[in-house]
């Protein structure tokens, strides 16, 4: 672009590359932790029967019928609730809205990769904290003076949970930065820090309906917090888009929530496959820490995790490779439906077999 | 919020107010621009036929089915198409990427009241330019060292149009900014600055489907410039949100706009509209500039905006009243369906005789 006139008044930055999405279905897509199931039947009657008509007018720009369901879910109040387009939008608008200090916010190395991509967005100073050789956080690094705290949990891409008591440990120590846990796949096995609510003015949870509600092609997150917190994110949402969500995500969002059965079931479904990919993993050789979330995080010692990506590849099952240190020799497999992972285990069981010669 | 620790690191903004979404179905609404017919019955039908289990994945995070449809019918290529959540966040991200110099950037003082919201949330400098008395933008305003340009065309709240002439003098005397041209009423009989893309480097042309193809309930936008233009957007937010349009938006955005004549039809019967009320409220006295929006600007030498706009409500017909400088004597009526435009005059015909002692 250094031919254009125009271009020294233009943000540079370095983009997120999303995970691929082929176009292709015959693909085994296990890369962007995606829900191997559909949304819940609710959400199918909810658009079947939608009123295309609506569609002229406005939304309703505080999405409450979408907050009160949340709420009443969570057990907060609707005014603790807030809803975006995605937990990446939550996100943004969280990191716009209270990471506006001197101090540099403080995040793990091995982590969600958006987080610096957002910090460079806005020019926000921060500094990595590096895991633990396990993945496990060190709380100690999270006491010191920063300008705010975020982490997901359980963690990204490793899928490793962190207890309350740490969670908690580190909103104590910094009651003046607001603490934000990104809670993407916490539906899979991790206890949610949504009850430290109440006791934490400074605590903000980001949760989101791509994973364990399915509905990643409707573009739903949300936060929870106390309500000075939300007013004060609601306010930067205010001026940047006051109408984020549109009708149809309302609708198929309240109805997702509100089946709450269904979304005990597949979660559980997802739970139950990872505990027996694990199983199998292990016989393998392969070697992970214990996700708690809907994907897991391998190695093996005799084969490059590189070579392995371009062998799924090949088999038309596509996994997440990160060719960043500490973790290049990893693959970041999402947890799908059996059958998949039946596939993916068949396979890597002739690779195994290959590489033992026999 | 002055109680809590966390503040400090807290960006303050003074949020933008949007208009009234009132959840009462009775009144006649004609506060928000929005239009009286409803989309496309192609958009119905896509919904109808939806495929909810295809929202566990992702969507296309480079939205390429609608960015297709829009080029196609645009005549432009699909890499100078960006899309966004309805134009304010596609405005929010042009702000955000084009914006960034020490300059500051120029808008008129009577304009869309998101400009100023927007500068001041991402800290950029603007200088505000004066109208002359009829609403119509001086150009020399613009011939002045700047960080960037915006107007709307037509402009809001006036609903007056600006000749291409113009818009082709400000792009040649700036090309080292970007220059904006909002174009969210533009098809209700506005030339569109479209045409001008192959010719000048620095021109965004931005539009949005919820005025006049009716979906102001499904939020999509879009922007239209040279690739350059568009590949920077995109890296913005790419670095923001990678998925922002979810799978319903992008298949009713397509339908919308592969129903070209329901379009057409729609926006002349609104255009047919204004005209009729334009004779009967000149007849009534009102006063107000020629609108070639979806919306009349009007002021009346008898009677006070502000009395008349609660009387109004008094009736359940709700318009816009800004109370701002050089404007608090207006307000701003969206052109409804024929019957709503006929209650709306009816009723002033009664407060005209009243003031009249008749």
């Amino acid at each position: 672009m250094s031919t254009y006139a125009w271009e020294k008044n233009v943000r540079k930055v370095t983009p997120y590359t999303p995970g691929e999405q082929p176009k292709l279905l015959s693909m085994i897509k296990l890369n962007t932790n995606e829900n191997p199931y559909p949304p819940s039947p609710k959400v199918a009657k909810v658009l079947r029967e939608f009123s295309a008509d609506t569609l002229r007018l406005y939304p309703d720009p505080s999405v409450s019928d979408l907050t009160q369901a949340l709420a009443g879910y969570y057990g907060v109040d609707s005014n603790e609730v807030f809803v975006g387009v995605g937990s990446d939008d939550v996100l943004a608008m969280a990191f716009l809205t209270f990471f506006n200090g001197k101090d540099p916010i403080l995040f793990p190395d091995i982590t969600y990769s958006f987080y610096d991509v957002w910090a460079d967005l806005y020019g926000i100073p921060y500094e990595t904290q590096a895991l633990r050789e396990d993945f496990s956080i060190r709380r100690e690094d999270y006491f010191k003076k920063n300008g705010g705290i975020i982490f997901p949990n359980p963690n990204a891409p490793t899928g490793v949970a962190e207890d309350l008591s740490l969670i908690e440990e580190i909103l104590k120590k910094n009651p003046e930065s607001v603490v934000i846990i990104d809670e993407a796949y916490v539906d899979f096995g991790t206890p949610s820090a949504v009850s430290l609510i109440p006791r934490y003015d400074n605590l903000l949870v980001v949760q989101t309906m791509s994973k364990s509600r399915a509905m990643a092609g409707m573009r739903i997150g949300y936060a929870m917090g106390q309500p000075a917190l939300i007013e004060a994110l609601n306010n930067v949402k205010y001026a940047f888009n006051s109408y984020t969500m549109s009708r149809t995500a309302i609708a198929a969002g309240v109805a997702a929530v509100e089946d709450a059965s269904y979304f005990e079931e597949i979660c559980h479904k997802i739970v139950s496959t990872r505990e027996h990919v694990k199983k199998e993993l292990s016989a393998l050789g392969f070697r992970f820490p214990d996700s708690r979330s809907n994907f897991l995080f391998v190695t093996h010692p005799d084969i490059a995790a590189k070579d392995l990506f371009a062998m799924l590849r090949q088999e038309n099952i596509i996994v997440r490779y990160f060719d960043k240190p500490r973790i290049d020799d990893y693959l970041r497999i999402t947890i799908g439906a059996d059958e998949e992972m039946e596939a993916l285990l068949s396979f890597l069981r002739k690779v195994c077999m290959k590489k033992e010669g026999i």
